[in-house]
């Protein structure tokens, strides 16, 4: 069942929030939604971390929009395996992003205009900050859980870091402990694509009138095939033509998997912001936790040693490899932290964490029904 | 032993080539270079044929520029693997490519106007075809081997199914039977970058004074992602930074992968034609020899039973995985076709081909040992 018409709150902030860059965002707006019901010793709460392309709304519909589903409304829900009817859950949008919380497309107090480039280079430790401020506000001293996937992984994992205090169980999902080199490259590749459109404007295309629709374009092409398996771009178009018969063309589309990314390209700069997509892999880049540990993962996973961990990986993931979940388990297990490990079978690569995968979705029920359980949810 | 001065050559062909696409291309030049002689049965030829970012310089240096070494100089040189104290080896720059032979830069002669994006779309068979005429003025009938990497690779297998009876052997190298809807899609994302850039111009950029140099670097770093296995992508650059700290930002360099990568870019974009990188990316995703027998490689290698395979793939290349190769194998062996396979375990990804490892040079020292007792060479 889903969980049926949700609507989106704010939550402002006046105090300036400091960042890891040494700089600070001043008083800004968060996004976020709940669902599901704060039970009255306050011990049913998670929160849902989310990706690069996501936002705060992880669950149900908007009034008059049918179609908009939240990016997890598959996980989230009344008898999903993240069960509304037990947990009280919480989707937040990240600083910077472009979906409602304070981002590069809103005004810059110290200028009247947009951000822009100018905007505060944010990381996955401030986000987790962030998101620690709302709970205040909302009066959750302690989360049940903290999940997320990807880069909803990476700020589950901060979490267990910078407030092992603040959650019981942590459920990463097709994460890693950092971005490898070729991880890197990838983004490097997106940004240089954004960067060098001329309609960039050194990152004030708003103050322009521009947009670098071409740049975001190319960037989430980069990024889609990341996302998908080569097995599974192989099943879902192979080398199938568009037209059935070669045209000859250097710059008309030939096969279905141009037309498909093109597509995936058109969408995406309609309605995603062009700062944001550097902000968010730059944190993506940044984001590694062994660094202030003089390199060791498992230093620095000594301060999540009470918190209870899930860490779930999928076989064909090229983009974070179970290789990449299994170094955060061996911190853990190194630490004598209470790890589960689950690496799952499954033919979508990265993407398959936002899909129906029945065994992915059987672990995950079955850890819920767990912490329910202990924290009487 | 370095094979030292080489000079390039040019052969000019009045008679258009019929090409795939059912054009042609009206009287060209072919750059072509040759190393040692050509014994007096001219039995000892060997082409070699050349990549994306190749040309006919496949060994020695140029006069007055000794670090002008061909791209296979640590392969083909006097006491070499391909020995040119015994070999006559050819290398020919293909047709609308950027160096030499006629290509998109050169002048339409229907207009008078560089060819711009006019230049016909060119095949694999259609180099083949353009190869053979060119061996043909030689006085060479039949070759005692073929060879290529990678897009070279796919024309040395070409040449087998459209003129067996003129080679001895075929050496296919990191290559594929056709590329996969992983590898078109990273060469449509490419295509991109370059169609999209303002100072593409439709491919007539010369006419307007232009040239599209962000997507032609774009497209390259791509690129060279593919080129690299994501292991030695880590062992060389992993997490480590320009300048020893994090300076928060996302425009500049952090990170020394994207240094190399923007460098790898740029010195591209300074000699490459944006024409030819949709020419031959295109022609890569065009080869696919199985196509014409209702899918069936086995089939199509039905005409190539008579010639003697070597196929060499490198464990590490995710770009033209041994897998791949093993699918040519599979097809030669359906055909009781003379094949022998080597998968050369190697950490450097499909670069490989063009490094100097051990056990691959041993491999085709061992090969071209026997052709040349063969042949009499």
């Amino acid at each position: 069942m889903s969980i049926g018409i949700v609507t989106p709150q704010k939550m402002h902030f006046s105090q300036p929030l400091p960042l890891r860059s040494g700089a600070s965002l001043p008083a800004y707006e968060l996004a976020y939604e709940t669902y599901g019901t704060l039970n009255a010793e306050r011990s049913n709460a998670v929160l849902v971390c989310h990706a690069l392309n996501a936002s705060h709304h992880v669950a149900g519909t908007y009034e008059g929009q049918p179609k908009s589903e939240g990016w997890w409304d598959n996980l989230v829900g009344p008898g999903k395996p993240l069960d509304t009817d037990r947990f009280f859950v919480i989707g937040i949008n990240n600083p910077g992003s472009c979906f409602g919380s304070t981002g590069p497309t809103h005004t810059n107090p110290a200028t009247g205009q947009p951000w822009g480039s100018d905007f505060p280079v944010v990381t996955v430790e401030d986000w987790v900050d962030a998101q620690a401020r709302l709970l205040d506000q909302l009066g959750i001293e302690r989360l049940a859980a903290v999940l997320g996937g990807s880069l909803g992984g990476m700020q589950a994992l901060a979490w267990t870091l910078r407030y092992p205090r603040r959650l019981r169980h942590c459920v990463a999902v097709a994460t890693a402990p950092n971005l490898s080199a070729q991880n890197i490259a990838f983004n490097e590749v997106a940004r240089r694509a954004i960067v060098t459109d001329p309609e960039f404007h050194g990152g004030h295309y708003l103050r322009h009138g521009a947009l670098p629709r071409r740049g975001l374009r190319v960037a989430r092409m980069i990024g889609h095939i990341t996302y998908l398996s080569d097995d599974s771009m192989e099943a879902k178009f192979g080398r199938e033509l568009r037209n059935g018969q070669l045209a000859y063309t250097t710059q008309d589309i030939e096969f279905q998997i141009e037309s498909y990314l093109r597509h995936q390209g058109d969408k995406f700069s309609e309605y995603f912001d062009a700062n944001t997509y550097l902000l968010i892999t730059r944190a993506l880049d940044y984001f590694d936790p062994a660094r202030e540990h003089a390199g060791s993962l498992a230093r620095a996973f000594a301060a999540a040693r009470d918190v209870r961990f899930l860490v779930v990986s999928f076989t064909t993931d090229w983009r974070f490899s179970p290789a990449r979940s299994r170094e955060i388990v061996k911190a853990l297990v190194d630490n004598q932290a209470a790890v589960s490990y689950a690496e799952i079978d499954a033919p979508h690569g990265h993407d398959a964490f936002l899909l129906d995968d029945p065994r992915y979705h059987a672990v995950m029920r079955l850890r819920f029904q767990n912490i329910a359980r202990e924290v009487g949810a």
